[in-house]
């Protein structure tokens, strides 16, 4: 086995949800996920610190993602907008990525530990997005509900789009729960 | 010390809260607690399984608080209408206990684990009302979202309230957040 081994990153996280999903979570071993990846112990903690941040590895770079995109949104953009087209991009990021969102989100489902791990996870994107919508001059609580807002659309968007057959895009259904939000909020 | 202690449960959530300000939460134990509320461990006990109940004792009675008056919305009020109505009650029940809201929230705020406890909690709370809503005959996504919305507007408010001064009461500012969430919302 050379030392590069080429998409590394990707074929452990591939084989380790594979087995998540077979065995259960808290039955995986790391040594399991390399074997199956046809990878060294050595390797998998060269990408992972533990079994656990195959999960959530990827929650940083959609906030780094979300934030970023915020940033370049338009000056004038109202909060809710800024945060609308920071969303907007995030169809193309999980365009190839169906299959393993699904089996990641069934694992998740399945052990309260990662459950929580995933709420956090989600708080701390709100907060992330609040403090850029600030830094872009937004007062409170509109930064907050405005971040707050983004992140229930997501959500919303994120689980109808799991649960598709396949049809709509994520950024789709992003757009529509956004529409939902708004209709939702205007109230009767 | 006779058997039966008036106002028990109040009086060691009011001494937990002290001592968890004072000392830190860990450092404190359920022995110090008793004493300080002069009473015995035995009686801590009968009225919380550990130390940490005393802090999220209090979320299952909002949830249950918030269902029942969700479920007394007229039929005909659109979901975010029927959550502002559910809301609208919390002002009364927290008026007597800002003092314990503060501590409770200066507490949470200083421990990592707490805090992971307390957005479990708020998640639990917008599933329940999602949960309500559906019962209401909403549909999804429109459920999940009103109870979201709900959720970010009683945070926002919630927060707000522990920081004034105490010139607002709770049911004014939940009032004003969520017509800021709707304003919000309507974006530019």
């Amino acid at each position: 086995m050379s030392r590069w081994e080429p998409n590394g990153r990707d074929r452990l996280a591939q084989a380790a949800l594979e087995l998540y999903v077979e065995r259960g979570y808290e039955q995986t071993t790391v040594a399991e996920i390399a074997k199956r990846a046809g990878l060294t112990e050595r390797t998998f903690f060269r990408h992972f610190a533990d079994k656990r941040e195959v999960l959530f590895g990827g929650s940083e770079v959609l906030q780094d993602l979300l934030v970023g995109h915020l940033t370049e949104a338009p000056a004038s953009a109202a909060p809710i907008d800024a945060v609308a087209v920071a969303l907007e991009p995030l169809g193309g990021y999980f365009h190839e990525r169906r299959e393993q969102a699904r089996r990641r989100q069934t694992v998740i489902a399945a052990n309260p530990e990662l459950r929580e791990r995933e709420l956090i996870k989600l708080a701390s994107l709100a907060s992330a997005l609040a403090e850029a919508l600030r830094q872009r001059g937004a007062g409170e609580p509109t930064a907050s509900l405005a971040a707050e807002a983004g992140v229930a659309v997501f959500r919303v968007a994120f689980q109808s789009w799991i649960g598709d057959s396949g049809e709509r895009d994520l950024s789709q259904l992003i757009g529509e729960a956004l529409t939902e939000l708004k209709a939702v909020t205007a109230g009767a």
